[in-house]
């Protein structure tokens, strides 16, 4: 019985296997949460294909997953603020709370930080999963079990936004219409952008992105040279240039793009992965002001995607295209990594669809 | 005809006439505005009982008036950023533009600031008026003349949502659902807000405020303690204290309430006049390290507010409650004045009603 | 041997005690400190006074004293960021590290802090103690054991200056030179205020002000007036007003001065404790966009305030007035509750004194 | 008589002439100063050089410099905050005063910027010249001529230090050793900086740097590879990486540097011009969050710069390795471009030298 845990193992690069495993004990300030909804990230694909991201190495099986939720079986001793069968989203990283960036409340640029799927740590796409308690966000009753399993997306939308100072009255140029463009464009626009004119090379994006409240879109194309995107986004904007711009592509193109498009005094934020090394106009940049901000994860950033949600005024439901069980594991991973029948969102359940939404998704 | 310029002049104390007054000639940086609405602010009242508000004393006569719209007709000979014939929004102070706040960004703490109708200034409830260029900002044609002289009181709840840092997350309280109370409200929710609890003495009011966003209204009586207001308001986030407070009332007991009501850390921002003196439970505050922050008009917020309109997310018409011609200008104060017909803001139109709105409003 | 730690214990009001205890075993992440050197704070005299400060109240006994440093003896399994024999300045409150506010780098705010010599909690007047080790910093070796005690006291006044935003240009107002004036003078200057004034109502303090670089002092009278104050201030700094003021006296009268001194769009700081009710002159300072802010103890503050004193820039010898063995623990109170001898700070050693110090302090 | 106003104009590349000018009129804002002390800047030699920086092209004879001080002797008539032969500061750019980055207190990204020696407009090496009023800033008796030239680097370092946010407790690294990196230098010491670490390719200049307060300095050799260089920088602050870093060299190899020696969540600050594009390792850079930042000029930062230089702490003097007569110009403008006899500042001097000092300088 207790090794009755079906988990997902990335043994190597494309060995991918479901198994089963024992249901973890679990310490004095964890919970035992019973997985429902895993989302499929781009990362868990990475690992997949190239068994690396930059100097994350997987040198050992690991379990995939970090994109969750669940419901709360058992208590640690310490814990307070949960109570068994609470529904809940849960934060995937748990940081050292010791050192100066714990203390300090960047807890996402911890050295000794624990992410799920992230080697060498384990991930959560099984059945049975111990985590800290203090990362585990109840969920009110008309918040699904998807929607719960998207706050991590969701978070790197809403730390990117804080990175940018997302405001009322800014016009915001989005590169890139994948699940992080569209969730950061979802934030952006709550938190009271103007205007938000979002990129992509792919129309069928962009018309999720105009659903989900884009004010304009532009589809790019291959030959378009940087000058030319340049001014048609200025031209979009009623001819001026985006005080902020965010790259959700990570391409040595865009990150030239969303530098040359941003207005003096403005910020630039990149999320996520690039190339290694990038060739910038930096000089025209530095003299116009204009700051470049990376993005690494979220820290804190859970509680305001979840109030966000919780609002019921953003149909996240938009992004999630595929639904799949744990048993169906491996065509999940085919049909988010192929991006088959225009794949954004591919969820996996644990749990027999809908079992833990009050009302169904 | 250079004197068919019809005027609202504030004389003394319950003596406001109109006469006939020149048009105005303009400076080179200047232009002549042909006034389309102005709106009744509690200011313009207040001058008219008591002819004064704190230092600032009505020592002559005065045209009154400072909430407005109009159509350039002329324009100086630097000007470069307007054209005959745009519709433009008034920001009715005018700065120094050469003493350090000034320069900082802080200009509506100028000391040489001329604002209009705030003695010894004149105010623009006329046909005709001269303006700084550079502080006219041109309308997109589906905005209304009257929602252009609403950027003046919105202008003010985007400076208090400022200065509170509303954003994505925030538990706010706003104490009063006057007109400042309500575009507050309306700017928070557009800044991202999750729940925003809005009090008032009157029903009416609070369903204007339900109307416009708010997530929960609370009547007050007169005869309730701050401590079972402090609980009620708790009770209705869901058990937790607000993260930030305005009070948009200007009394000792709201000012005491919002202290006494915010969460460890956060801040209570108030807007506007109140008693001189009053008497706080400031040591509590102190060592919950909650900021208290004045608001005085506003700097740099006009541009947002008429973004924050222009999107056609935020209905502001609900605020504007009569409309009068300026010549029925005696009726329309007191109507303003004493709250007849449930008025909340009251609009005078110095042309024939939506003269110059492309679509009635 | 095992109870060989004489330790100071406040039995009640005006009953503090010296006694044996056992030496305390260590968790996983903790150490054993030899103690050194510990300070006597207003709020260790306070208690023994009053038994109380604000809503802390002594219900049990308690060991007193929190202002401390000494010198690790045994590590906890767990701990990693220090040896056995380091000399370490203590931080006296462990908070729980899994709240927002600890997570948002506001740990100081934590609801569950325990914090020595605040009722409940245990202070560490005594031979032997356990500390988290995350909050203790190890001392460089020109570092003394009696600086690495008053880092307490100067991380509150990083604290008040990091809150005013206390940088390069500022004038400063700093009410009251008693320990934490004068310890925020110290930080004041050395985060680039341009120009230091310091007010008391004794001369011998302004006098160590002086020395430790106050620009102006400003000797107060019972009898002046709070007008001829903001006068006289704004006089000595050349007839302006100061942009940041902080307040380290908290009387009802330094909160009304500070308020009134300080320039528009400035900020107005108060530390530490004062009468729970206060009547001010609000509106003004709302109209001028005044802020106010309260300060509670520190919070991440150690690093800068060890880095200071680590620089040799600063004197903070000067503060330290006596200097008592742990067995004349009462005269110590004593001399620091009658401020004897224009006693400002008094020092107990609980080893005998520059024992673990390289060069004498 | 009224054409007895000596000048140095830039006819072209290595075209610099002396010549007599008509003493300028002024406006009702500007007041007529005669010039006393004017500074050579890389930027004046780079034009007499080059013919242009960036996109400001020499397309017409200008005049040269503008880092410079003189007396008052004329003043408009609306001018308020001078008076005739007040010793002043000259901030030699005039911003437009209208735009929304003038508004907003960044008006040194405004694009109508009238800028000193900044192609198409003229600089002040002559010895009358007329200025806006309140760019202008009064000096107190005990600041010389020479030191008040000296702001205008000075607020390019308090602009760099103000953007990195250098406070209490910072470990800085500074790239260069030239006059920029030396009064960066000076600014982050008084803001606080704990530790400043600072490189160059001369020892002449790192012991110019170690006397004005450098911690560290480090000579870099041409053949240090970046990996080396990191580790020494890391060493030599006892094994930490600076959580702040600001270039003042401007070469794509220490933008290389100044990213990879930066701290997780720190900021790199990059002050003026370097090559066009540049090829940064930035994925590592935004996986860390460390931001990167220009600094264009300055904006609100000589009155600062003059209270550092006010308080008399600061010895800039150590920064002027050459004065000159108006009439030599020429030999001036040689020994800054050649580095002659290890020049760091080169000043001219319209007036016999220190003719308007009070005391010698």
């Amino acid at each position: 019985m207790a090794s009755n845990n079906l988990t997902a193992v990335l043994y190597g690069v494309e060995d991918l296997r479901l198994e089963n495993q024992e249901i973890p004990e679990i310490k004095d300030d964890e919970v035992l949460i019973e997985m429902d909804c895993v989302g499929i990230c781009g990362s868990d694909v990475h690992y997949l294909v190239h068994g690396r991201i930059g100097d994350f190495i997987l040198k050992d099986k690991m379990i995939i997953g970090h994109e969750s939720s669940g419901v709360v079986r058992k208590l640690g001793k310490n814990v307070k603020n949960l109570q068994v069968n609470d529904r809940v989203a849960i934060e995937p990283g748990v940081a050292c709370r010791l050192c100066d960036y714990c203390k300090t409340g960047k807890y996402n640029l911890c050295p000794e930080m624990k992410f799920c799927a992230t080697p060498p740590y384990d991930g959560n796409l099984r059945k049975f999963y111990a985590h800290a308690a203090d990362f585990c966000f109840k969920l009110p009753d008309h918040v699904t079990m998807e929607e719960a399993a998207l706050l991590e997306p969701l978070s790197v939308g809403v730390h990117a936004c804080r990175r940018a100072q997302v405001s009322l009255g800014d016009n915001l140029l989005i590169l890139g219409s994948g699940p992080i463009g569209l969730v950061t464009l979802i934030c952006a626009k709550e938190m009271g952008a103007s205007k938000v004119i979002i990129t992509d090379l792919l129309q069928s994006r962009l018309d999720v992105a105009k659903e989900l409240g884009a004010d304009y879109t532009l589809l790019v194309n291959k030959n378009d040279t940087e000058k030319e995107l340049v001014k048609k986004i200025h031209n979009l904007l009623g001819n001026v240039a985006p005080n902020k711009s965010i790259d959700c592509s990570g391409f040595e193109a865009t990150n030239r793009l969303g530098l040359a498009a941003t207005a003096s005094g403005g910020c630039f934020v990149i999320v996520g992965c690039g190339p290694p090394e990038v060739k910038l106009e930096l000089m025209s940049a530095l003299t116009c002001e204009v700051d470049i901000r990376g993005v690494f994860r979220y820290a804190n950033d859970y509680q305001a995607a979840l109030a966000l949600v919780a609002t019921g005024k953003v149909n996240v439901k938009k992004l999630i295209t595929h639904h799949f069980d744990i048993t169906e594991t491996l065509d999940a991973f085919d049909t988010s990594r192929y991006g088959k029948e225009n794949a954004i969102k591919v969820m996996i359940h644990c749990q027999p669809r809908n079992k833990n939404n009050p009302k169904p998704f």
